[in-house]
């Protein structure tokens, strides 16, 4: 089988040769100085930037996440035709729950004791126009009467006060692809601290409970202003996580952010409002209601995130991108 | 240092001294025409299909998104149970406000006057059997009496007249990862224009009022047929932005599916519905209720989209694997 | 135009000249051998790995969701205080419908006919100290009144059978990038088994109806534990698919875990809890409200998973970065 002629040894020689071209030596300063350099340039930027900087050795995978909320606060108020009232999370917070947010009445528009007859005003109508005040006559229409009066929005904000209320978040989340899951209450934080301690960038970045002033504040915005007309707000919540590290580098990261439109560029819906009504029957079991216009902030938690974890893949990838064009240069 | 004997001397000319193999060149037309082919080939697709087609040198980043909607209409019924009666937002909007989706009820089975007692039907069984009705006798069963009766369901839809009710739809994007937000609402939409703009996929693909029955036409269902026993239709919401051009260039786009299964495909719970209760007290304060069978189209709002920007990361795997399949046609 | 001088002809010849290294064929077995070995090795990992196991040949694009829910169940409680009762569907699940989620109240503090006026708690202050009970004298608040009971908790859980209810999950799935759809509700599927199923891992694991209780006691949890201060639960629907394969192999995978921390963790605000009044109106127009604290488990349906489909972009990165790495080994 050593050497020799013929098909098998053909095939030997094929498999068990080593063949190299025969290489020119040029023995010339500057163009190997050259040739180094570049050679240098491409390995830093592969090792450097890709590596170290772009973690291009890492495996990715995005968040899944779970958010619940709990505001906390208590306002009075006192107007000429509620009297002084008292508002708590049952009144002022709808729906109750919310899956990845929360509504915090700011305003209201209350037409109590509505009830379906015909009444003057400009909806269904029945073709007769009777007088809706001493000056205007407007068109009778069916509809739940009295009809609101949405023209004017009490100001200053009804529940103004909500900017002192807080809000405890808790936040879960998962990154299926590495089976890690993690809680924004950190392991780290005593029961103690959490019931004391209000949300700062600076001096407590890790304390789920935010007062809603605060957070309208970090945004830019006026909360009183906000408190008018309503708006959204966005709290977001940035994981982005390198799981080669230790299990307590991963933290959350909080921002926020106004979502809706001011109420000076587009002024169609400017900020956020919805109506609402409470039902009620008389002893004569006919149904009335309470409508309220509803305006408020909407707080959407936004949570977004990736993991990286290293893996051969990108790795071999980004190894072998870069050592193509090491060859290259060679050339 | 220059040339010399020595380890300095080696280690020098390791450094600077320049090798390439000596070439042998092969005069045949036939095979250089096929590798030069060849070549252009590879050559074609680095840049034609990754770099002009896939966008092979941009990074990626996906969309993080937040909805707002506000639905207008009035719609009125007259039937015998319940007389004459205007249905406006807060009546038919169950819920009254939710993050990404609304609920638009259009069908209804209302059983007023419940209270907690014994009465005829199947459900927490008592043992004592009794009529139901003339000709058939089932057992007595503690419940909200009477019970429900959602045998047959009312046809045409009740609030059939939904499909002319409207939905104002605000969207705020986000991209993280390159820091650009853009609200579907565009900055060169005027106030006017959105005072009176009606979607459509011709004419007005950007305005972001959409007619409840157009919406769901578009996506090949007929209302009426839906409205019966509910449905749930996704409105998509696509933006996919190159943000190498310019911001005015990254528009939402925006397209309509039915997500549930029609009634024929699977008929356990075909559509969607759901129950809702209103809570009484009469004089003696005794609760009672009036629970509603709720059919409707539920609204999803998907929004989903990538966005590319430059980035030298890609674009250098991109070449390095260019280049490498290059150099093997080369050999 | 053939060979001869001049610029043309350098031109001809360096489009249709072929060029080669001559090669150096050393005639060693160790040699040859262990560079064939580590060819096959890199070969192996390109196909085997990179291939086979990671499908590096494909292009992949992540879900787009849709999650209808439908608890069915009723319970019967039997207390000093409210009597006999029957809770249907229409009291238990508040909000009536979200949009990824369903809420069950399992516990629950009721209050009811409060009032505005003044009485003696701690929330906002009169000034006036008055007697709490006998023992206690605290001071006197303008609240809802009377005010609300927390300190205990009902014990076993009010609502504890609702361990027996069922829900029924309908899930609609979409990729954007293949166009393709599906749902939990399999095609071969039918109506009958639909009508008695119940989801179990291993012998009903397409079964979209689950019982709360056995889905709680997958996660690892006691349901009669979580009850009594409620909680979060997550319904993770996991749809990896490979599109290159048949439409039948695209299935759900369901799988549950309990989203919130439990009470031992940490005792700030353990479970899930809010607040949620009912308001009623007496013969002088008087408002009062039924205030329920209620516990309960949410269900966050979570759905995650990724598609993968035959693409030339990341097959021709892959290849070109195996035959870079082949193309050192060999040098």
């Amino acid at each position: 089988m050593s050497g020799g002629g013929g098909c098998c040894g053909e095939l030997y020689s094929c498999v068990f040769d080593y063949s190299t071209p025969r290489i020119a030596l040029i023995k010339s300063r500057k163009v190997g100085l050259l040739n180094r350099v570049i050679q240098l340039v491409i390995l830093a930027y592969v090792i450097g930037w890709v590596f170290v900087w772009e973690k291009g050795y890492q495996e990715f995978d995005t968040v899944i996440s779970s958010v619940t909320s709990k505001v906390k606060g208590v306002a009075a108020t006192n107007t000429s035709e509620l009297g002084f009232r008292v508002w708590d999370v049952a009144d002022y917070i709808i729906p109750p729950q919310e899956e990845n947010a929360f509504f915090v009445m700011t305003n209201l528009i209350l037409t109590p004791n509505q009830t379906q007859r015909q009444c003057p005003e400009v909806r269904v109508q029945t073709g007769r126009c009777v007088a809706y005040n001493e000056t205007v006559k407007t068109c009778e229409v069916d509809a739940w009467c009295p009809v609101e009066n949405d023209l004017t929005v009490p100001k200053p904000a009804f529940l103004g006060s909500a900017e002192n209320f807080t809000v405890l978040i808790k936040n879960n989340i998962w990154y299926p692809k590495f089976n890690f899951s993690k809680r924004n209450i950190l392991p780290n934080i005593s029961t103690e601290y959490l019931k004391s301690c209000i949300y700062d960038r600076v001096n407590n970045p890790f304390c789920p409970i935010f007062r809603l002033g605060s957070l309208v504040e970090e945004a830019g915005e006026s909360f009183q202003d906000m408190a008018l007309l309503g708006g959204v707000m966005g709290i977001q919540i940035s994981w982005n996580c390198d799981l080669d590290k230790k299990y307590t580098h991963c933290v959350p990261k909080y921002s926020f952010r106004r979502l809706d439109n001011r109420a000076f560029d587009h002024n169609v819906s400017p900020g956020y409002n919805f109506r609402f009504a409470k039902f009620f029957k008389d002893s004569s079991n006919v149904e009335s209601r309470t409508l309220m216009k509803i305006y408020g902030i909407r707080f959407d938690v936004l949570v977004f995130g990736t993991a990286g974890k290293f893996d051969i893949i990108p790795t071999m990838i980004n190894i072998g991108s870069g050592v193509a064009l090491l060859g290259v240069v060679s050339k």
